[in-house]
């Protein structure tokens, strides 16, 4: 008979906001939360009894009352506060993983009273994968997506291997662009532990992550990635791991000899922004001595 | 014979991004062109002849040659000049529309040297519409989507009318979201007329927009709506005609009571962000005494 | 005072999933409704009074509770029997429009007992939009979108216009390719003249549209588009108008020279399938005599 | 200094269509190739270096000079052929992954002359990914993506574990229905074992995975996912591993109690098909014995 491996289940993509009121003045809080629950599945798999199995409309019921009893104080301490929940609470459950997507607003500036209008700022999407056994064990691994930045000089190509099918032009000033998936993973593991200001490292780090990339002169999207990485690992000691997805969002320069213009980048140049395909650079940076955790493929929640 | 009706062609699409360099301090617009094209086609749809057809891929060299050589001051400045460009030089074009998308950047704060770093705002996208024709008028119609704002209190819904099928109760309190869709006719119309400031008009009306989604004590989406499109008619004298489309994106407060918690919102409250269905309110504010030309249904592009 | 124009309001995207049941075989059909309604709504712009409002969600249940009560013949039935009830019940509705998209499902072939297993067909995604108002008015538009096809030769583009901006090569054998978006309307405007088979007719229209595409030998994409609306109104005679909104889905031959390999069409030959920018072709085709109603702009439901 | 750790860099998404010409007859061939070569990689990220960097753009130019020049005879072979070829051709390249999507086309039926008329299915996307490293080993992993299927019946849910947080009622009748995502090991990992039927393998497995699903009695959706899982690797030899990730799209029967609608299943029901939030049920299914390689988290290519 076949065997059963790894498996998990619990409520995806639960939308929680929270609205707290300081008199007029209101502060939200928006988050998409996911459950994944692991332990004693065999019989829901082999015969269908689920005597083991918490509902995932449980779940989903769950993160909505801990987000009104315990509020969210941040996207990782809501986490933690969920996993640690299932864990203790379920004899059968013996690892949740939870994942949040959490969206940022802004206010809106205006002359009226009160302070309860916003608006989403739509740049990044920031996120967060909380992991739990019932051994004490944690693995909490913070991150963003959707970051788009372009470096307009500063980054040149060449000097590469040429085989048969090589047809690229050597390039000394190229617009270098992408849209930034990263993932870091604290050294936080268990309780006895000092936990990390979850939000004041998240703010750091993509703080060093926009610096580094900025200030890298680059001859290779390789390098400006590990730039990006290495210097989270150096400046945030609560982090050992980095990962990146790093697409080359190309874009390239307009070819208008046909029309007799010269499309170069002495004071203005006009790209074709492309969609596909597009190079698509991966890495890990590890704090020296410590191992990899995070996956080669990020996932997007 | 069937007869043919309205017809229109041309490139759609084209990424265009345009980098200007003032020593180490660059400049950046991205935009999203397209071009469509109508006038003397009857031949190309019966026989397939395309003695009267300016290629696509052409309109698509135009776009990158005039982003090149004239530049791109604004979004509606540079459909303005693709218009009648395709209009004054092709003898079988009657009517010229070009849409644009634009996708905002902002500079990357760091300590390095230069300024040639961005990150993708990723807020709303900016609009236009430039639509031109061979006796000389002039539409320009401008708008911007994917705004999400909320307002976390100052709305109510109540004394709606009661149907058989009507189990909806009465909300004096609730969360008012939605992604704003706009667009905005000027009444510029022909070339005699001094041309307004495109860039400060779109940032005046963005704040207005959101100045009055804000400032709104709301009864119902309708009378926020209005409240936005009479505020830009009154204080910009360029703009005769908006229309919203307004998804009410429902925010449902989670009943908790068979937890033993009370979810309303006396200090904080947590809601159910649903996807769909979702509530839609869509309408037209007109300057007294002008004509609606825009379309009930809004394009994306 | 800025002026209230064209306005309408509902819910959106209702998902409605019905199973009927005859004996262990069961049949589905699974539609996204909209509804928008217009009518004497100045006063909920001006003032916010909802005394004339239907909620958008008793419009939601009506859609579900006439679901169950009536069933889901076609999607144009379903929704004119909506858009009558709004109209006839609601003294201030004036107009009821319903939009549908339907998704089709497959049945399973497999040895088991019963017919209840389905797998959705993705292919297009059916659409119908049925406007009533209270002088006893119907329009119905039906259509199509997302169908995605293909001819690998009888395609040939020459003979244009040529300016200083083109540079496109003549082609005499190339790959023509759209994803098809359609509209078509009924000459069904009241209730005196017999309802037409809505299934049966969109079954036939689509095939004569699929077809006049497989048959047409092209010179261009807007002769293709004409071909396959003429046809349409010269064999389906309650249709009127038929209008297309065609992207030219670009399949460019890769130039391989650089490697030694000839690329052309005699036996084999490699395309690359480009995503952005696309041409893009729109008409309307009316049978003779007849006005055309369908807006310049497609909507998607 | 921070470790560079697992890291991997190509071109992602290079589509590539495959026309062949039998007389009048063709054949399409439609893919999505994504590459990633692994190796000696360390300086390109430490310092920029480009010396051993076989250019992404190279990668792209090898796919379509394979695809005219070695043909696509299946999914899987082509990726083998490209995996070998990056692997043995390049001396600082000792992993090489290549992934690809193929969108499946039908013939046009019309009663036009030639074969050469074609419609995307729409259906599911078909998936393939061949790793091989430079000690001769390959992995393949075949599977498939976004085909949503449905029982109308023949599903329940009860006897689940209830604790405080637990609303959910029992379900003796529901409607089952997934968009199944799902990937299968291949147990040919070297040269010296006969290569499979790649296209033949995926029609048998597509049909199991679908018949499995058809005919499971269903008391859990894990109950499910074991049933498809199982299946394949008792009646597919060449396979050694399943998993799935099976997000539960909730239908749920409408309350139209309010209206004096009984919503049954005795004859007809009709649901609200839910968006978000959806139960995840993900798992892995092995041949007794057999290792899982196959990470928790599938990706898309």
């Amino acid at each position: 008979m076949p065997t059963l491996g790894q498996n998990q289940y619990g409520k995806a993509e639960n939308r929680v906001v929270r609205i707290t009121r300081d008199g007029a003045t209101h502060h939200i809080k928006d988050l998409n939360v996911s459950v994944a629950l692991s332990g004693d599945m065999d019989e829901v798999h082999y015969s269908g009894s689920n005597a083991s199995v918490l509902p995932t409309d449980t779940t989903k019921n769950t993160v909505y009352a801990f987000a009104k009893q315990y509020g969210i104080e941040s996207a990782e301490q809501f986490g933690v506060h969920l996993a640690r929940h299932f864990v203790t609470s379920q004899p059968a459950i013996h690892r949740a993983r939870i994942r949040i997507e959490e969206y940022a607003w802004e206010r809106v500036e205006h002359s009226g009273e009160g302070a309860h209008s916003f608006v989403r700022t739509g740049r990044e999407t920031r996120l967060a994968q909380i992991t739990h056994d019932d051994g004490g064990a944690w693995e909490v691994v913070s991150g963003l997506k959707d970051l788009t930045v372009m470096n307009s000089t500063n980054s040149e190509f060449w000097g590469y291997v040429k085989d048969k099918y090589t047809t690229l032009p050597e390039a000394y000033d190229r617009v270098l662009a992408t849209e930034v998936s990263g993932r870091w993973r604290f050294n936080w593991t268990d309780d006895t532990q000092p936990v990390p200001d979850w939000d004041e490292s998240y703010e750091e780090t993509r703080k060093h992550l926009l610096a580094a990339f900025a200030e890298t002169y680059s001859l290779s999207l390789q390098q400006t990635l590990y730039a990006m990485g290495s210097r989270i690992v150096e400046r945030r000691p609560e982090i050992d791991e980095v990962r990146f997805s790093l697409p080359n969002k190309h874009h390239f320069l307009v070819d208008l000899a046909p029309f007799g213009l010269k499309n170069d980048t002495a004071d203005s140049a006009v790209y074709f922004a492309a969609d596909r395909p597009y190079g698509l650079i991966e890495a890990t940076v590890l704090r020296d001595g410590c191992d990899a955790r995070i996956p080669e493929d990020l996932t997007n929640l």
